[in-house]
């Protein structure tokens, strides 16, 4: 009941705006001649328009053509006139429902940045004025650089990480109005400022980029702090701050060299997102048909969620029927599904993300949930913005411990079918579960650390393993120090092993300081508890150290060293990979380049045991003096014993 | 001591036998001109050699070189000539060992059939004269077809199958002499004419082809009845028959349109196999440093056995000394590991494979151990014999339950090292182990059903799925019904899935009666018992049904009646291949070409449930009669429900 008065007043407040819009733009008639007006003179602006978007654009992109989405009261009964040197009005497209209009223009390149006004015209009616404009660039497309094997990402669910501003933790206008740190599944009040005032924290680890999970507005009645039910796709959820907060972010990044990723969500919004109230088009989500338009509820006994059927995408037996519901059907059903499928959407869509590469200036985008959209748009999408920014990186999210799926993802595989999805990144969940099955299982022929070995060898199926992102664990799972069963050397050897890898490793926050949910273990609330010293009050602040157990200062100078290690390693960025089949509950790694050889020893042995280093010779390392990271010792290498007294990872370098 | 006393006794025969050689020869003195014979002349035949092989040779073959080993005390030091039209001598190697020469002959096209003197010369010695054949060929290269997805296979451990003459059970000049059916490991009398006495009831049951495995001499002293030791690869153990009767089988077989498939070794020989007495080469096995030659032992304190690390044939990672290590230690210690990069070896192997095509009109070769050998010469052993045979068949054996590298041993995947295998069929232990375990776990989102199904979307990656051998279980694992845990529902889904795939399927003999291991799950013997009714006085006799229960008389119509209607399904064997999802613990299976489409439903459901076969529109069969392959009742395909009473399989077909 709550929900449907709520909306009934929103739906008369849209009435009233357009009402003093109309009026707005009466007031705002102009006797300027548009073919005469200077280009570059300054523009008397305007905003009669409800909604206009791209917010806006830039001049200078390689791609000259710009789609607006236009909504307001009956727009399509107005022309649109645009005059401003260099911009064309190309087309305009009228949508299903009168209340929208896409425009597409063309921007040469002679284009200037600017403002100017969109004249909206109707016989008989007052002209509808927006002023628009087209930025200047912050920096060429190539200069875009995207994350790479050289980084490390720490993972922030950003409504557990810090509170840097509890002025913004309840924003009155929307759903969801309540803050609960004794609830896993409310808002805790974690923002972007708090991020911000953490940056040294998080550079000091050895992070060398941030993935927060998504900041745009969810307005959803609950469990909006997870973020993945955008209501907004060009808003920063007021809770987490303001654009401006977000660009602070990135520009403070910048300055220390580190990379913004963003996560972005093609395949679906949140069915409180703004357009659900008036859909521009019969098909603009999939499974509309079951939706009452302007109504306020979806049916949920007609709705179709997918069936998660991923395969479905390679498989060539799949039934249409199988593809069609893995594709068409809902996340869940508070999340409809977007049809990329429709020209507009699929255009809307691509300027959305770059539109936040620009504005924010990004490192990468982490785009969530890949394989569930329509696939050849999701090619089409990461092309198009690969084609204008040659160097950056996208890491797609599909949930698979199957390798022959995450190649197929890889931009480049030689896929039977013919697909290419321009993914730079897939995800390797393959891994991911065999370190975890690999450490907890006992040490057999087939199990154990040769898992972990064994998943390693797959990789000569990849393309290009080093832009695979690989994680201990992630906001959808179990901490990883949860899924070790409580075992400090054996998360150890988890984290040091992937940071070796050729990979871009990715470390969720709380991993350093053994963060857990051995009380339910896997229930996302409480994967996501709040980072302790996050909030003002906290006993145990793990920025600061204060009130941190010992094992939990330990686990952090751990992974403090090797991640500072890693940071300025070429072998472990690009170096050569040689392994060695696990032997006696041992697991050798080599990665070395040049000068450098790194040796990530994984001894799962509880008593002291030898380790006949001539087995290794083919690394020509005898005689070398090497360091062992954790502990800092040197020592001679010699093709002979080495002891290795405790269960758990030792790391050589020759880099003293 | 029995072994060494053996072996003095041995030598002082081969000395002897030197002896009565070169005495022969004496005799044998011609005063032929060589340069004038008569190619087509009748032969004055001799036999002075010791050993040369091949046996013998064919002319007409695209490749017109052979090698001839010639095994012969002090054979170095005599220069061997031939005068034959058409034949010439290229090239004459010794070996390390003086009793070896390697003769390469060149026989041009011209050449005719008949027999030769090979006339070995050395001055102040009398000459060794040895006749050698070169035959006519039965048929065309091309008219060599081999088993193909029309094929059903059905795998015999001949010893174990029938003893169709119990006269050659023991054979007195073999290492191991006894004969005991109460021992799981000693040999039990099963041979060749045990096969071909059964043809008709093989062939009844629907197989098409027959895989064997090895048939050739195993003079071990234990443990011989596998066949997999070989000593002789030129040779029918005598306890199995006779070359003779191992050609009867297969005229006998072509007679009936059915295919005999070899079961080769290229990977090791048996520890008694007669060259390991005298080995040509230094090299001409891995690790030989650590035999001592001319010893009687193999210094078991130094062998190296293989690391079994299959995965260095693809790993981009591997360290030289693990790649090693698998491909140049012993499978096992009884078995030496035949160094293929050896060109001797290698050519040795090439021809001893065709020879066998040639001499057994051989519709097929099983390659055992495949990834143990040196994958190069693997690769160029396959490329000869299809390079003669374009229309043979080869399966190869790598027991691994990853696609990946299933994928990679097929001919013709774009693997991204460049290796082509030239094999056709690779084996499918993947989807095997996908079936017995999404039969025996329980329906859930990630276990049951969906593991089969998901193993079947896999074929994505594989070049050509139906060219890949898949089978319930073969005689180095534990019985699918025992895998299966003696649930006949379950077995007969298993099978019956299988058979309706696009693959070519092979079931180990006794399958049909349900035949198991129970007592000792997956131990050898047991899983290779005697087919009951292949030995004189057996109370029951599954040829003839005698003594069998209802439940195996079941199963052997459930098998027979698939079986049969494979053999001749175009759809089965090259039709289209949909699959739906599994849902309400049910998964169905489509195979459709021109008018015939079969469908197979697995049912796990325990009480009556409805299936609606309207989500199975997109394959067109409303309105159309379909026949229950099992019960023969035939109803109208509708858009509605179909009740299913029972667990297990339901195959449906518009083949009336």
């Amino acid at each position: 009941m709550k929900k449907h008065l709520k909306n009934i007043n929103r739906t008369l407040l849209f009435g009233l705006l357009c009402v003093i819009s109309l009026n707005l733009a009466c007031k705002k008639q102009t006797d300027m001649n548009p073919i005469e007006a200077d280009a570059t003179s300054a523009v008397v602006e305007s905003h009669d328009i409800s909604k206009i978007e791209p917010l806006n654009w830039w001049v200078g992109f390689k791609n000259q053509t710009l789609q607006l989405l236009v909504h307001h009261q009956n727009i399509s009964a107005f022309t649109p006139e645009i005059s401003y040197q260099g911009i064309s009005i190309e087309k305009v497209h009228k949508a299903d429902s009168s209340n929208y209009l896409f425009i597409d223009l063309n921007i040469s390149e002679v284009t200037k940045a600017g403002k100017f006004n969109i004249v909206f015209k109707q016989d008989g009616k007052n002209d509808l004025i927006q002023t628009y404009e087209l930025k200047s660039r912050l920096k060429d497309s190539k200069d875009y650089i995207g994350f790479d094997s050289s980084d490390a990402v720490y993972l922030i669910t950003p409504d557990r990480f810090a509170n840097g501003n509890p002025e913004n933790d309840i924003a009155k206008t929307l759903n969801e109005t309540t803050i609960d740190r004794s609830d896993n599944y409310a808002r805790h009040g974690g923002d972007i400022q708090g991020i911000t005032n953490h940056l040294d924290y998080i550079e000091d680890l050895g992070f060398t980029a941030i993935w927060p999970c998504p900041l745009l507005t969810n307005d959803m009645q609950q469990s909006s702090y997870h973020g993945y039910a955008m209501t907004d796709f060009y808003e920063i959820d007021p809770r987490f701050g303001t654009l401006e907060e977000y660009k602070t972010l990135s520009s403070k990044m910048s300055e220390k060299g580190m990379k913004l990723i963003m996560d972005q969500v093609a395949n679906h919004c949140g069915l409180e997102h703004w357009w659900m109230k008036d859909l521009p088009f019969k098909n603009w989500i999939n499974h509309q048909e079951n939706y009452e338009s302007n109504s306020e509820n979806w049916d949920n006994s007609k709705s179709i969620t997918t069936n998660h059927r991923r395969t479905t995408n390679q498989d060539i037996y799949a039934s249409k029927i199988d593809k069609e519901n893995m594709s068409e059907g809902w996340f869940v059903s508070s999340m409809p599904d977007l049809n990329q499928r429709n020209p507009f959407m699929a255009t809307y869509t691509i300027q959305n993300s770059i539109w936040w590469i620009e504005t924010a200036n990004l490192g990468g985008i982490r785009q969530d949930t890949y394989p569930y959209p329509d696939k050849n748009f999701m090619s089409h999408w990461a092309g198009a913005i690969m084609a204008e920014y040659p160097n950056f990186s996208i890491v797609g999210e599909e949930w698979t411990t199957n390798p022959l799926l995450i190649a197929y993802w890889q931009q480049g595989n030689p896929n039977k079918d013919g697909y290419n999805s321009n993914l730079k990144s897939p995800m390797d969940f393959a891994m991911q579960e065999k370190i975890a099955s690999g450490l907890n299982r006992d040490e057999a022929w087939d199990s154990g650390l040769i898992e972990i070995y064994q998943a390693l060898a797959n990789d000569f199926i990849y393309v290009k393993p080093k832009d695979i992102m690989v994680f201990p664990d992630n906001h959808d799972m179990s901490r990883i120090f949860t899924q070790l069963k409580g075992d400090i050397p054996n998360t150890k050897m988890a984290l040091s092993y992937l940071l070796m890898l050729p990979r871009i490793p990715q470390i969720y926050y709380g991993t350093e300081i053994l963060m857990n949910d051995f009380d339910k273990p896997g229930d996302h609330g409480l994967v996501r508890s709040d980072f302790p010293g996050g909030w003002r009050g906290d006993k145990v602040n793990a920025f600061t150290g204060i009130g941190l157990s010992d094992k939990e200062k330990d686990m952090q100078t751990f992974l403090k060293t090797v991640l500072n290690y890693r940071k300025n390693s070429k072998a472990i960025h690009d170096g050569k990979t040689i392994h060695f089949a696990p032997d006696n509950n041992i697991y050798v790694l080599f990665r070395s380049l040049g000068d450098e050889t790194v040796a990530h020893i994984m001894n799962k042995n509880d008593t002291t045991v030898e380790l006949d280093l001539s087995k290794f010779k083919e690394l020509g390392l005898e005689g070398k003096t090497v360091k062992n990271l954790i502990s800092g010792e040197q020592f001679l290498w010699h093709n002979g014993m080495l002891t290795l007294k405790d269960r758990g990872s030792v790391i050589l370098t020759t880099k003293l």
